[in-house]
């Protein structure tokens, strides 16, 4: 049970937004501007970012519903999105991605945690300013909103299932304003 | 020196939102709803959260230039300012506001860390919802902000009269666009 009366049923964030949309505008568009942006790393690619950091924060509603808009992109490979999920570094993913994850993961610790290294790595590997940036404010944006959803201790829905109609309905519409504010088919 | 070519030389998080303008706006407004919102807890109240968390988070440039807009809304309070960063159970802030930067020190942990214990002495001392809501969301959001400063290194002015002067012009403009996008007197 949430910590606080929501006046409504919405799973996850979805809960939460509705409760606030003041700040849910914003929420919804950084979450658009940065995981369906199709310069540089590809949506699947910012998705598992997502999904792996929110793994990190232990945060089920976020790595499942994020694992799940992933899976949407690469053709329903659920085995990749867990692998991706609890073992990148032995994942068939692009040593690319897994240098960013790298620094997603550091992020998720702290900012500091970030080393010069890493972004060396990065680089060898062909990642460009553009993806560092976006792959530290992805990792950054989900320590947000993993800690929003837990904190006020969001309903979680356990059937998994309805993760993935809702994937399938984000990989689709994506997020905004409009995941809350219009009655949805499905129940995440 | 940042991690990535920001190509500017704007301090802080205005050097990175200048550099990727797309994501500028809704953070912008994000701070902006969140942090000069006049219904419950108050602009310094909020502020004094912010540099709580920012301090937890070992941000410099943000619990600096938080506590420093935080400083404009409380006369010039610096020794308060500095006892909420450092010490907040002893400084002189009303039991409701301890209550909630007790919940935002758990946010800063995990979203998971916040207990219903927490919040129902938050209730106690006469904290509504949307309190509660803002004041996780506020911790959870500089969680975001802090890791997205450090996770890319940017600079970080170790001049504190300038962060002065960027804090009379933060609680006089506030957040947003106009930030960084228009040409400012003052260095950070």
């Amino acid at each position: 049970m949430p910590h606080i009366n929501l006046d409504n049923d919405l799973p996850g964030i979805r809960g939460l937004l509705s409760f606030r949309p003041e700040t849910a505008g914003p929420m919804g568009q950084l979450a658009n501007i940065l995981l369906r942006d199709d310069e540089g790393i590809s949506r699947a690619e910012r998705e598992l970012i997502a999904t792996h950091v929110s793994y990190l924060n232990d945060c089920f509603y976020c790595h499942t519903s994020h694992g799940a808009t992933a899976c949407q992109y690469l053709n329903g490979d659920k085995a990749l999105v867990d692998q991706v999920r609890k073992d990148y570094r032995n994942a068939p993913i692009s040593e690319k991605l897994k240098s960013l994850i790298t620094i997603a993961a550091s992020v998720q610790k702290s900012g500091k945690a970030v080393t010069p290294g890493q972004i060396d790595d990065a680089r060898r590997h062909g990642a460009s300013d553009r993806e560092i940036h976006d792959t530290v404010l992805i990792a950054a944006a989900f320590c947000m909103f993993n800690r929003y959803v837990d904190g006020l201790a969001a309903k979680t829905p356990m059937d998994l299932a309805s993760y993935d109609a809702r994937g399938r309905q984000i990989a689709e519409k994506g997020y905004g304003n409009h995941i809350f504010s219009t009655p949805q088919p499905v129940s995440i």
